[in-house]
């Protein structure tokens, strides 16, 4: 939490101990709507109820929308059926929707009986739309115009009707609900003469995205036109909503730690960390460590196989971890890589002969400069320092030997997989370092073993 | 790249072998600049001056900003003065301020000798701030009102100077460069009476940044308040000019994607993948390589140190790269949980107590569960089905007791590295997956030699 908000915090317990209300209510409403939230995530739930019925009505619903599920329901349970349709009323249609979406069975039927019967319409055409598509983050609030409007009439529209959207920023100009053009408040504002027809300042070329595209496609599209919204079209490219840049920017952080979960073996989680507990983050991460500690018995098959190798030269065993890390780490490098850049959209599928070719140049690099680095290694530290004469030049061979076919090996798996999976419609991190380890691990092993029966027995 | 524009660009291609320069130009002005920005970057470099040339000079100063910098060079060395003074007086000056960081020396002396004296002044203004701060990502091309203007005077303001600005969308009530409050554009639109003056509508709850406010921070404000843009102020608390969301959005890809090259233990790089070449990529790579791999020195001298007793019982080497993968992927999930969350956040310092005894809750529910699991696969599928009976009931008991240790400790170790790197002021991101696996990897083995010392022999 930001400095200022934790310090206000202290000072609004203070005062709602004293039960100073007034002096509570003139500080609040001094407030951001993120920050009451914040604060309200801090407190005794028993005395959210309260706090919350001194808030104006907009910063309510403001603050309301940023607040965890569960106390989002513990507040509603105890509202009236009036104070329910005051907050209902004042709530954007997707927030609303958002909320039918977290809450139980019994509270959706209390909040969709204080909705206005359009908004309940609303809420429900875009609950209709799967999970992570733009149906299902758009908003059905957005100012349209038509197009024989002048100016000066579709500002006397803003106006009249723009208190209720949540943006006014980008108007659209239709009809009969197809999309003819867009029209920026920037653009009215500018405008020379007040006569003129929308038609005539309006951009023809307008981008948009349909109901079932995936949101994380909508986010990048809006990042990557700086736009403040994009219209959303049914299969019959008539408008039904629009994407707006904030929630464009909280899909982004929300799909990227998904991301980032997957590259760590685990399966994403739609909770924080600290409103995890153990059994949850106990759910999300041990199907991964059973998966990988299972493949694991591969490589134990390898070294079972080399039984006889190793017994006679125990020495080998000592540099299998520096091997396995190198190699998983090396593959991880690159899979990452990859994985990030396709998630970004830098990469596509047909780029795969350039990855791998790029890959192999860099990992001839790495493995040689890996190799030369472990050979002096073994000579002067483990030899010459440490005195460990059971190893011979011949050893140190054939463990850079394996570094280096390791690291190639590990590169071209790594970058090789993310697309893989990509092509095959899997998801591409779920091919980061635990995957991709377990992997170059058995490789790195059946190299090293099959070098060193060739060049020490 | 998006199909509607690969597919344009074929037609732009062949448009272009053809000479239909007119054709050309009608179908780039229907175009978006990151689409224009896309086409140039796909096509031959010499025929990007000409293909420039056409673009209407909005456009064309779009476009240009959203280009590679090799790309930007390559069009600035080919541009008569007059065509590069043009360039430059359209572009947005943070636009402007970001070519000129880019560009070699005797380019940049060319740009600011086009640049009108006081776009020249801002440049520099902002070239001034390091790195990374809100100073250099900021603009200075901001709406500002005085208070005692009236709604219709502050429109009317907007009219005339709003064209140049990057925003018309929130303006700022000053005096004497002082920031009073905060207007919308939507406010003004939506109000009554044009009469009133902008001091009784403003928001006098000014969220503001210092010029030297790290970019990050300040890209997690605007998405946390979903503001369009947040002002900037100096150490004097003059307002010197906005961060607007797009270069926000910007700002979050950006250091995420450094926090996931960091992650897999890379150093972070400027430039895209299909940007790098093996060199790019090798020196970005190498450095934690070769630190990860000397350090794997002490891993070894681990297993030399409990040589005898490995010869002994050759077949506890098998178990090694399970337990060490299994430990190194317990200690990644929680490390990159902690890392993620903290760079949200959503954690704080002091909340590592609470931290680790999540983490220890969850180890024990994993380490029990993976313990059981991995002693059922050893007596059915390595004992029963391979058949491989020099594993005893007390090996597997030696292996299962060194997993449930392992995964508690790679928990603990995985959640308390990154919040003591940031205590100590480093990047929580280099604490993940390869440094931790490299610490869990040496813990794991002295715990399983431990074991097995004084239970085996």
């Amino acid at each position: 939490m930001a400095e200022h908000v934790a310090a206000l915090e202290k000072s609004l317990k203070k005062l709602l101990e004293e039960k100073k209300y007034q002096t509570l209510k003139d500080v609040l409403t001094t407030m951001n709507g993120a920050d009451v939230a914040a604060v309200f995530e801090d407190m005794d739930e028993e005395r959210t109820p309260l706090l919350f019925r001194l808030l104006p009505k907009e910063l309510a619903a403001e603050a309301f929308a940023e607040l965890s599920p569960e106390l989002q329901e513990h507040l509603i349970t105890g509202f009236s059926d009036k104070e329910l349709h005051e907050l209902v009323s004042e709530l954007y249609v997707d927030d609303a929707a958002d909320l039918v979406e977290e809450m139980p069975a019994s509270v959706v039927k209390r909040i969709l009986a204080q909705a206005d019967p359009q908004m309940r319409k609303e809420i429900n055409e875009i609950l209709r739309y799967p999970d992570n598509s733009a149906g299902s983050i758009m908003t059905t609030e957005y100012v349209s115009l038509r197009p024989n409007m002048t100016i000066a009439e579709a500002l006397q529209r803003i106006r009249r009707t723009g208190i209720d959207k949540e943006t006014i920023y980008t108007c659209y100009v239709t009809e009969e609900r197809r999309i003819l053009g867009t029209v920026s408040a920037k653009d009215l504002l500018l405008a020379q003469d007040q006569n003129t027809p929308v038609s005539e300042i309006m951009d023809e070329h307008v981008i948009c995205v349909n109901t079932l595209t995936d949101q994380e496609e909508v986010a990048q599209m809006l990042s990557k036109y700086n736009f403040l919204a994009l219209p959303v079209v049914d299969a019959d490219n008539r408008m039904v909503g629009i994407v707006t840049f904030d929630d464009a920017m909280d899909v982004l952080v929300e799909e990227t730690t998904e991301d980032i979960e997957k590259m760590a073996g685990m399966l994403p989680s739609e909770k924080t960390y600290l409103r995890s507990d153990a059994w949850d983050l106990f759910k999300h991460r041990i199907p991964w460590l059973m998966l990988l500690m299972v493949s694991a018995t591969f490589t134990g098959m390898i070294i079972t196989g080399f039984e006889s190798a190793l017994s006679a030269q125990v020495v080998l065993t000592a540099f299998i971890p520096m091997l396995m890390d190198t190699g998983g780490n090396s593959g991880s490098q690159a899979s990452v890589t990859v994985i990030r850049a396709l998630s970004l959209g830098e990469l596509e599928l047909n780029d795969l002969p350039k990855v791998v070719w790029k890959e192999i140049q860099t990992a001839v690099l790495c493995g040689v400069a890996l190799a030369t680095l472990c050979f002096g290694k073994i000579m002067v530290f483990d030899r010459l320092i440490l005195g460990n004469t059971s190893i011979s030049v011949m050893t140190a061979f054939v463990v850079c030997a394996t570094m280096a076919v390791t690291v190639l090996i590990a590169k071209i798996v790594g970058c090789t997989l993310p697309m893989a999976a990509k092509k095959i419609g899997f998801d591409p991190a779920v091919m980061a370092s635990p995957f991709i380890t377990t992997i170059v691990d058995a490789l790195s092993l059946l190299v090293y073993f099959t070098i060193a029966n060739a060049l020490l027995f």
